[in-house]
C-alpha cells in the first residue's frame, strides 16, 4: 500500500492506494456508519462491507446524480437519527462517491466522509480532490461543493470485476494526469498497458498512485479552481460535451477530447507533430478512441452552455510538451475547426 | 460605520454596521449582481437595490426555507447563465439570509455571496458567522453548509420599516450576545432600552457592534460548531422547541428559553437568584416574554428531536454569571421541571 496525503483548505485527506475493504472500519472512528452504493456494488461486494454500517442504496448511472436523490438520502440520514459523529461512505463509482459526498457535505451542514471508489475512473480520478456534485438537469454537477474525505480507500479487488470496456475508460484519467504532469508516468504507461489492462497489481499501484500524486499538487496549489485546476479539464471540455451529445463512456469521451486537445495544440503551433502522435498512439495502446462520429452543432452548442464558459470564447487545456499544460483562450471556431478534423465520419 | 472583520477556515467576512444600502455596489465587484429577496423586502426597498440588478424573489416566512425554493433559484441562475464571477446577494430577514447562503454557496460548487439583514434578528445574529441552511419538513436548518459571506452590510434604515414586535423579538438575540459575553453591553442595554426600541441609530451601532462582536470571536475561535461555538445556542434549546410547538416568534421563544436556562442555572447551583432576576428584568424592558402557556410533552419531544441532541441527555448553555456561559449536560427530567416552573398556565 502507498498512502498519500492531500492537504487543502477544506480539510486533509488520506488516499490509500492498494488498501484493502476489510481495513475499513479502522479508518471510520467510533460513530455510525453509513454506507452510501448503488444496487450494482451491492449485489457484487455487500458481503464485505463492516457489518455494523448501515446501508442506502441510490440508482445506477449518472440519471441518479439528482436532487431528489439527495434528498432522499437526507430522509434515510433522518430516520437513522444521525449526528455529526457518523461517518457517510460512499462506496461505488464516480456517481456514487459524488451523491455521498453532496449529501454528507450539506447534511447537518457537514457530516464526516470516507470514500471508497470501485471504478478505476473513480480511483484515479472522481474521488480524489474533494469536488462533488449533482445534476440539474442536463447540467452535470451544476450543484455541489468543495469538501475533501477524510480518507479514499482504493482497492484493486474491485477491478477485478469490471467490464473490460469500464477498465479501458478508467485508464484515459491516468492518461490525462500524466499527460498534464508527468512524463515518466506517461512512459511507464506506454510499456506497461498490457499488464494494466490485465489488473496487474504491481503496475496498478504503481500507475495509481502516480496518477493521484498529479492530481494532489494541482489540487493542493488551487482547490476551488481559481485557476491551475483547471488544467485537470484537459480533454473534458470537448470531452464532456461529446458525452453529453453521443453517450459514449466518460473515459472514452475523455480519450477523444485529448485527442481533440492534442489536435489544436498542434494547430496553434504550440506542440509538435510527433508529441501529439505520441499522446494519440498512447491512448490507442489502452483501446480508447480518437475520432468518432458526432454532430459538430450538437457539440459546438453543448460546450456553449458548458458552465466553464465565460462569454464567447472559451479556456482550453492544451499541451505543450507531455507533462506541459498551457491554459489558452479560444473561440468556438477555432474548436469547430479541430473537431472536422476529428469527425470519423 | 464601524466594521468588523470575521476571519475564518471557510473565508473572511468584514461586517458593515452603519452602512447604507446605496453603497452596496461598491462591494459586489465586476461580475452580474443578483439579488435574492422576498416580496415584502421587495415591495418596500426594491427602489434602493443597485439598478444593474437580477431579483429573485422567494416566498415569505419559515416556510419558504425548502430544497424545492432552493431549486427555483438553481434555476433562474441557469437561466441567467450565472459563472462563478457573480455575487449573490440576500437582502432579507434570516430567511433570506439562509437560503441565499445556501444556494449560492452550491451552485457552481460555490458563487460569490454577500448579505444585507433588513431586519434586527438578522442584522445582529442570523446574518453573521456563515452558517446557512434550508429545513427538511419540520427540521430546522436540517440542510446547510459553513461559508462565510464576503460582506454583511447592515443599513439601520430598514429596521423602521420593521413591525414594534419584530424589532423587539431581535432584541432578544443582542441581549443574548451580552448574556454570554459582554457584560458592559448588557449594562448598556438596561439604561438605553427606550433609545433602542425607539430607533436611535447612535444607541443601535453600539448594541449592534458590541453584539456582533461577541458572535465575531466565538466563531472564529470554533466555526464548524465542534465545542465553544455551542454557547451561541444560550436560550435556544428550548426556544428552538417552544417556536415549533407555539409558533410564537423566534426571539419572543429565545427569550422564554433564555429564561427557562437561567433557572435551571439557578437550580443546579451555578447561578445566583439575584444575576437570574437581572436578566428576567432585561429580557422585559424589552417587551419580551419571560414565561408563556405551552404544552410540556409536546416540547419535550420537540427537544429530543432537535438535532442538537446526542442520547438522552443533552447539551444545554447555562450561565454561571452575566457573561459567564457554561456548557452542561443535562436530562430531560431537569428540563422538564424547569419548564413546569416557567409555564405560564
Amino acid at each position: 500500500m502507498r498512502e498519500l496525503v492531500l492537504a487543502a483548505k477544506s480539510g486533509q485527506c488520506r488516499i490509500l492506494v492498494g488498501e484493502k475493504l476489510a481495513n475499513l472500519p479502522k479508518y471510520c472512528g467510533t460513530g455510525k456508519i453509513v454506507i452510501i452504493t448503488d444496487k450494482s456494488v451491492s449485489r457484487l461486494h455487500s458481503k464485505d462491507f463492516p457489518k455494523e454500517a448501515e446501508v442506502v442504496e441510490i440508482g445506477l448511472g449518472e440519471g441518479a446524480k439528482t436532487l431528489e436523490a439527495v434528498e432522499r438520502i437526507y430522509r434515510r440520514f433522518l430516520s437513522l437519527e444521525l449526528d455529526r459523529s457518523a461517518m457517510v461512505v460512499g462506496i461505488g463509482g464516480g456517481v456514487v462517491c459524488d451523491v455521498a459526498g453532496f449529501a454528507a457535505s450539506t447534511y447537518l451542514r457537514g457530516l464526516r466522509l470516507g470514500l471508497v471508489p470501485t471504478t478505476l475512473l473513480a480511483q484515479s480520478d472522481a474521488a480524489i480532490g474533494g469536488k462533488n456534485g449533482v445534476n440539474l438537469d442536463s447540467y452535470k454537477n451544476l450543484i455541489g461543493t468543495f469538501r475533501q474525505p477524510e480518507f479514499c480507500l482504493i482497492d484493486f479487488a474491485f477491478l477485478k470485476t469490471l467490464p473490460p470496456q469500464e477498465l479501458a475508460s478508467g485508464f484515459a484519467e491516468v492518461i490525462k494526469h500524466a499527460a498534464i504532469g508527468d512524463q515518466r508516468l506517461f512512459a511507464f504507461l506506454g510499456k506497461n498497458s498490457a499488464a494494466l489492462l490485465s489488473g496487474d497489481e504491481g503496475a496498478l499501484e504503481k500507475a495509481i498512485s502516480d496518477s493521484v500524486a498529479v492530481k494532489v499538487k494541482v489540487v493542493q496549489g488551487d482547490e476551488l479552481e481559481s485557476g491551475q485546476r483547471m488544467i485537470l479539464n484537459f480533454g473534458h471540455t470537448l470531452g464532456h460535451a461529446i458525452e453529453k451529445t453521443t453517450r459514449i463512456r466518460h473515459g472514452h469521451a475523455v480519450a477523444v477530447g485529448m485527442a481533440a486537445a492534442v489536435q489544436v495544440s498542434v494547430s496553434t503551433g504550440l506542440l509538435k507533430r510527433t508529441e501529439a502522435g505520441r499522446m494519440v498512439s498512447l491512448i490507442e495502446k489502452f483501446g480508447l478512441p480518437t475520432k468518432i462520429n458526432f454532430n459538430c452543432a450538437l457539440v459546438l452548442d453543448a460546450i456553449r452552455k458548458d458552465k466553464k464558459r465565460r462569454g464567447v470564447e472559451i479556456n482550453m487545456v492544451l499541451l505543450s510538451g507531455i507533462g506541459k499544460p498551457v491554459i489558452q483562450r479560444i473561440s468556438l471556431d477555432g474548436i469547430a475547426g479541430a473537431l472536422k478534423a476529428l469527425d470519423g465520419a
